[in-house]
């Protein structure tokens, strides 16, 4: 009997946005795996820290900083070979993500790897668009509307005519994009009722107009949320 | 001292997906209130109800069933005056809400009429575009892509022109729909790697190729994903 590998969605990053479902798989999991920076702590392993047990395997997929943005998939094949060395002698591996395994997650390069050899389920959870949007106050879409997710590693000429397009957008992966998307909005007149998230649900979660962000400033794992209406419920 | 009001986001139908937090709120939540159908039991209010007290006082939005698709703002207007009656006594009031309750949910038209009177909060939650991914093992967007959530109920040139544009899509509020949707998702070669969603994370759940479903026993609450790449992840 093969174990089974779990795409386990932790949440946007409060220990208490974790799902019932989420922990009770945590806890019974003999193996536990999560990414993290080549040097340092895993943001993933410390959503779920208190909650781990020292009886349980722990096993850092190590990702190079670079690599977070342009997936390295040596790092990839390795963390699979890794895994499938547990899943074959018979134990059930939960890998640890931050947000929805499936949004723009980098569980699914794993999933891409082991799913046609090992059972493979994933628990979804809160994603960051939803944190973000409780965090702004900010009802993302209704009724007939599109809402759109559009990274902010675009070209210019690709995010104009996304965002011309949609009824509302997410904007992700601001980080050094921010102040080219700020420019980009102002020009398309979208920039006045945009909110600006970062770090949502956590203490240091701040929620900002786009003229008051320090383009400097923004981590990658910001967003701006932006509709056409100001308020989707009107 | 006036109560708050909690959007309170309860998940997409498993009561295991519920968050540690939503449940905290929950059982401290002197009144709880929930959209239920004009003659029938509410579905949000049936995935916690294991966890309700008799104590509590309970608030059922009775929403005519037209009403759901076309929301009539005089519901929402009465629940508002109801709910606020509560705040205004000092107490707190849950409002449940299945699936996020600010990805198109009914929330927002309460968030709308109460937020600036009173301390509002909203709980995100799983969402059912997360819950559909998972049960389909299908990754919605990855690195560069565009992911744009289109609800069915846009004209068949609305539709077109999104999905044309799109690397990738929910197709969401089906229903009566299906059959249109299906027609035009294979005349813009997009059906063949589309899945079907319904009831996703419910004992009913069901995952289905587009040409597999009945399309008159397509509910409202059902879900189209497709990638231009077939998988994400490549």
């Amino acid at each position: 009997m093969t174990g089974r590998v779990w795409g386990l969605g932790v949440g946007p990053g409060d220990p208490e946005l974790i799902t019932l479902k989420a922990l009770r798989i945590l806890r019974n999991a003999p193996v536990v795996a999560y990414p993290a920076p080549d040097d340092g702590s895993s943001f993933a392993r410390g959503i779920v820290a208190r909650w781990l047990s020292p009886v349980q395997i722990e096993l850092a997929i190590r990702i190079p900083i670079e690599a977070a943005r342009f997936p390295a998939q040596t790092v990839y094949d390795q963390a699979a070979l890794d895994i499938a060395s547990h899943l074959d002698a018979g134990r059930d591996v939960a890998v640890l993500c931050q947000g929805d395994p499936f949004f723009y997650g980098s569980f699914m390069y794993l999933f891409g790897r082991l799913s046609e050899r090992f059972r493979c389920e994933i628990v979804p959870c809160v994603s960051s668009l939803g944190a973000c949007a409780a965090a702004a106050g900010f009802p993302l879409a209704a009724r007939n509307d599109v809402l759109s997710i559009v990274p902010a590693t675009l070209i210019d000429d690709d995010l104009t005519q996304r965002l011309s397009a949609c009824d509302a957008a997410a904007i992700i992966k601001l980080g050094r994009n921010f102040a080219r998307v700020r420019n980009l909005l102002e020009r398309l007149g979208l920039a006045a009722h945009a909110h600006y998230i970062e770090h949502a649900t956590l203490p240091t979660a701040r929620v900002q107009k786009l003229s008051e962000v320090d383009p400097g400033l923004a981590p990658y794992f910001s967003m701006i949320l932006l509709h056409r209406r100001e308020k989707a419920w009107r």
